[in-house]
């Protein structure tokens, strides 16, 4: 069933009015008409079966039939960090942790990125991604869309990374090493409602400089199991990781 | 290091003759002499770091420096069985699904597979497939280089399965529904060396005949998760679920 991503504003008790892109979406696309059903979301990751009433004036107007409890959402909330990586490998990053539970995205200028990020062309970029999200996510039935934002230095994501109970670092050199433990004994120590920041460097790794930094600032370096995986795979191993240890094995 | 995944009989005692492909590469393409350094795989998961000795005939004759230990392979020999999907996605499945350590690849032609499987463009195909494989296994530092076969009909496929100590079915009614422990429990009772099957479906999954002939003959039906996943996505999931429970759990 469809599934619509809105603001807690757009909920009033249980009468739901869609404005905008999505009105436009359920009338001109999907052509719905009253008593058509959809699924709507609001920002607190609660869902709702809901029937439209009345779609004349253009906005849509819904009642709740009925709160939905789905359980989509992983218990641990995953931001993937990303050294901003070359051609569209960011939109594969989105649009694969969106299926495999990630709660925000926050791509980075790495020492190592190539591409250089424009003010004025990212600004079309950001909304691009932002809609892969919101695809992804409906289309793997999660009551929540990621949020992306805009790439940051990587002071800003060291400042950042304070908000977050656990700051998970994807080495290639640890695995390289051996490095095998640090994952697990991460993750299999979470508890529901902790949020994780998990740090992927650029093609080419991290550099030695950003390692050292992160480490001060209270990361736990891990390696990814011992095969060197390209950047837009590391962030679909860890959220499979989270999903395993936090959903399937609890 | 470059690497090269050599058939057995192009290695004797500790002296390797690269011909044909691999050779041009050498020579053309790396512009490589005597004296430089290549890392050479043969077919029983071994390495080593071998020295080039002479490039003038057009065949590379190198010798063995040092056997390696290198430990990159999966524990226990993972065999992804993908509906045939649209698209190039099975591009994505065999690239990404190789840097996690799948060690075969069998596409089978599903129910509900909307592609039509020409034998005479497939060979194109096939051989495509094998070159992504084998170029993902060079960079994610692997030993061994997956195997993808021709597409098989489900008859076959099931035939094929009898072969492997477990059978695993992605189902994605069951992530629906809740199920949640059989992947686990499926996954860490798995000892070193056993090999597994996982059968995914295409886009809109299995059919409901073809999971009761594979539960018939001795599948584990499992949900990845409550997130419903796309089916390039799946393989993605369960690679990193095999790498996290027997590489860095235990």
């Amino acid at each position: 069933m469809q599934r619509y991503f809105l603001a807690n504003h757009d909920f009033e008790d249980e009468r739901v009015v869609i404005k905008g892109d999505d009105a436009h979406h359920i009338i001109r696309v999907m052509r719905m008409v009253a008593g058509d059903e959809v699924i709507c979301c609001n920002e607190k990751d609660e869902s709702a079966l809901c029937t439209i009433e009345d779609v004349s004036s253009g906005d849509v107007v819904l009642n709740v039939t009925k709160w939905l409890d789905e359980r989509k959402e992983l218990p641990v909330s995953v931001t993937i960090a990303n050294g901003l990586p070359k051609g569209d490998k960011l939109e594969l990053i989105i649009q694969k942790g969106t299926e495999l539970g990630a709660a925000k995205f926050i791509p980075f200028i790495a020492g190592r990125s190539i591409v250089k990020w424009d003010e004025k062309k990212g600004k079309k970029k950001l909304e691009r991604w932002q809609k892969i999200a919101k695809e992804a996510a409906e289309q793997s039935h999660r009551t929540k869309c990621p949020v992306v934002t805009e790439p940051l230095t990587v002071q800003k994501l060291i400042e950042e990374a304070k908000n977050y109970d656990r700051i998970i670092v994807a080495y290639e050199e640890e695995a390289k090493a051996g490095e095998s433990a640090n994952l697990y004994k991460s993750l299999s120590s979470l508890t529901k409602g902790q949020s994780v920041l998990v740090v992927i460097g650029p093609e080419g790794g991290l550099t030695e400089k950003e390692v050292q930094l992160l480490k001060e600032n209270g990361s736990v370096i891990c390696g990814f199991g011992p095969r060197i995986l390209r950047t837009e795979t590391a962030s679909m191993y860890v959220l499979a990781a989270v999903s395993y240890q936090t959903e399937l094995m609890e």
